[in-house]
């Protein structure tokens, strides 16, 4: 029993609120893009306080940070916490930073009490997790992962037009470290959960079993410019109206699925986009998740058979992104996040993550598990995205025990 | 009886081709935009054959081009003709160049003919037509007609931020005369149908009776942002979704009123318009059509009725931008172009002006009529825009006899 060693959540504030003051915006949010000067501004403020307490720090060629924390027996492989420090152009000060301020306060916490850990502990910062700028999601822990080329990650441009490597070497965080797994013991996120469900069933802990399954397609339908005032019904070929069918189609195929179910038209391009011109164009994503891998497919399915019928007349073109397999955690990780919370008799339940996190990636290698806390409205990506400092506290509290459970477990 | 009298169609596709050079573009269209140096070429190659006509011209302060023939009568008032040289950005090379090019082979055969009217005849380029530079469709003849003052006109400004007014100054087009109604006998406007019921129906000629019945909205529907993976069916308020619901009533609105009702969401704008937010809010216009003022307004009270329990969840926000009574011709003249096609034995049929044109400002101050002549497909404000060499001289005809029937008839 561990009750009695705690986590300084008063310290874990400040240093939360620390952290949101670099890329702070008007609104009471966070813009600090990845591998900008802003970005560079957090990583040297994180390092510093890594070095403050005799942390060893790694750089990898993708900028991945790992901060190590030497156990007692040199032989064991580290046990891995963390996050991200990069947010959303205008994102909030928890989405990523929780997770990573958060292992801070367990390192700080393990020197406070004078603690050493049978195996190493080491704590990272992947680099873009939130794909905002060089539009590719999970970018650091996806190489790190083997999912993406080094060269192919490099190659990636921003608006501008600049590389990754010319990014990465701009804020001087191309590091020597190959980008690429390692054997390392476990790794335990803690992130904000991003979603209503904790909030709204009074939950402080969030037990992360693993990451939905997920079928992502580009749509575009076809059909005939024409003049809104001249175009009488019958030869009208309307790709606005068909494609306000198929949005429609997706939110049935959804909730047919109850409370697990999601499917999202979140982008829509019409074309040619002017008031009084009959739409002859459109393109628009279509995402289907689930917890359950045969759910999705069965989503995904009946999309394909019912969509081409309700575009008629227009044209039916759909392009399918990916499929990706839902990503159970490793239950013994889990295991260790659930008798946390109950030891620390914290409200808790079982939830899959609907979100992608580089724990996904990470989990391909290492056994992994999350915790999420609850965030204001299940609001994030956004300036407005809030928590509460003692369930901030209380997600600490439970990665310092499922860490140290891991760290100094007997092998076997 | 006037069917020896015959303009010629030859020379009619000649001048329109030479029109169409000014402005070409790659695929075949004409960039004309009102009021630019591309304009003044072609406003120039028009005076310079008004000219050539021994045809007098005036312009006024809006940059309305007047081309006069005298007619025996001095004390008659003209009976006037035309349409506009402006075109789309990118834009056919008929639509209201036809009717201005036919007005000058009108002209032309008049001169060749050897025949006086009893009242002058005068032919019209009226100015910014299409309202693609500065925002505002139908200015020159809006402007004219007492419905734009004279001084807001001139104040509009295109994407540059250059005035009207120094618009036309640049291009040395306005004109001493007054922009307002003077007595006129009549006007008569040929134009590409712009639809396809001419061309469906086999018909050569459509025999205007008016101009539809329109009411104009914007509106805005506001949900909640949220994150597309973790937002389940239940606590969502997709902004997109919603709006889907509101642009299937728009449709069946339309459909439930037969061949003759139009209903359109041409215009929408999602936010935050990416892939993995549930849509938090839209903005997009809705526009009905209907030649009967009364069942427009019916249709628009059922769409105002219905709309907003569609949209529940969100919040429903409309305003009305305009609501325009149908313009009814004038009964005299638009016999004098149904007795033209009967004589001529050309396939008719009576038709309602889908699309704003100068003619229904005209029509305010004048006795007014238009001519249809099928488009290919129905295809217009594009690049393709196409018709046939006979039809457009089946037009001009209607037009030629039409305007000498008005300019020697017995006033009475």
């Amino acid at each position: 029993m561990q009750t009695n060693q705690r986590i300084d959540g008063q310290r874990l504030w400040t240093t939360l609120m620390a952290m949101a003051e670099i890329g702070a915006t008007p609104k009471g949010g966070v813009r600090r893009l990845t591998l900008t000067e802003v970005d560079r501004q957090g990583r040297d403020r994180f390092a510093a306080w890594c070095r403050a307490l005799g942390l060893t720090l790694r750089v990898d060629e993708i900028g991945n940070m790992f901060a190590r924390r030497e156990g007692r027996d040199p032989a064991r492989p580290p046990v891995l916490m963390g996050s991200h420090l990069d947010s959303q152009p205008s994102g909030g000060k928890f989405d990523g930073a929780l997770g990573v301020i958060a292992g801070l306060e367990v390192m700080r916490s393990l020197n406070d009490l004078g603690l050493t850990t049978e195996a190493p502990i080491e704590l990272v910062n992947w680099t873009d997790e939130e794909g905002s700028r060089f539009g590719h999601s999970l970018m650091g822990s996806g190489t790190w992962a083997g999912v993406y080329p080094r060269e192919k990650t490099y190659a990636l441009t921003d608006a501008e037009g600049v590389r990754v490597d010319a990014a990465l070497d701009a804020i001087g965080y191309r590091g020597p470290e190959p980008a690429r797994p390692f054997v390392a013991d476990a790794y335990f996120e803690l992130h904000i959960e991003q979603g209503p469900i904790l909030e709204r069933e009074g939950k402080t802990i969030g037990i992360v079993t693993g990451a939905q399954a997920q079928i992502w397609y580009d749509v575009r339908i076809e059909g005939q410019d024409a003049h809104a005032g001249t175009t009488p019904p019958g030869v009208r070929r309307d790709a606005l109206v068909a494609t306000a069918r198929v949005i429609e189609l997706v939110d049935r195929i959804m909730r047919a699925r109850g409370e697990d179910g999601r499917g999202t038209v979140g982008w829509l391009q019409v074309a040619p986009n002017s008031r009084n011109v009959v739409p002859g164009e459109t393109r628009f994503s279509v995402e289907f998740r689930h917890p359950d891998f045969a759910q999705v497919q069965a989503m995904a399915a009946e999309f394909e058979a019912q969509a081409p019928a309700l575009a008629a007349p227009c044209a039916w073109h759909l392009t399918e992104l990916f499929r990706l397999d839902a990503t159970p955690f490793d239950p013994g990780c889990v295991a260790l996040v659930e008798q946390a919370a109950a030891r620390l008799g914290l409200p808790a339940r079982r939830i899959v993550s609907g979100a992608g996190h580089d724990a996904v990636y990470v989990a391909r290698h290492v056994p992994t598990a999350m915790i999420f806390t609850p965030c204001k409205d299940g609001l994030s990506h956004n300036e407005a995205e809030s928590i509460e400092p003692h369930e901030a506290e209380a997600g600490c509290q439970v990665l310092f025990e499922a860490v140290l459970a891991r760290a100094n477990r007997v092998p076997g």
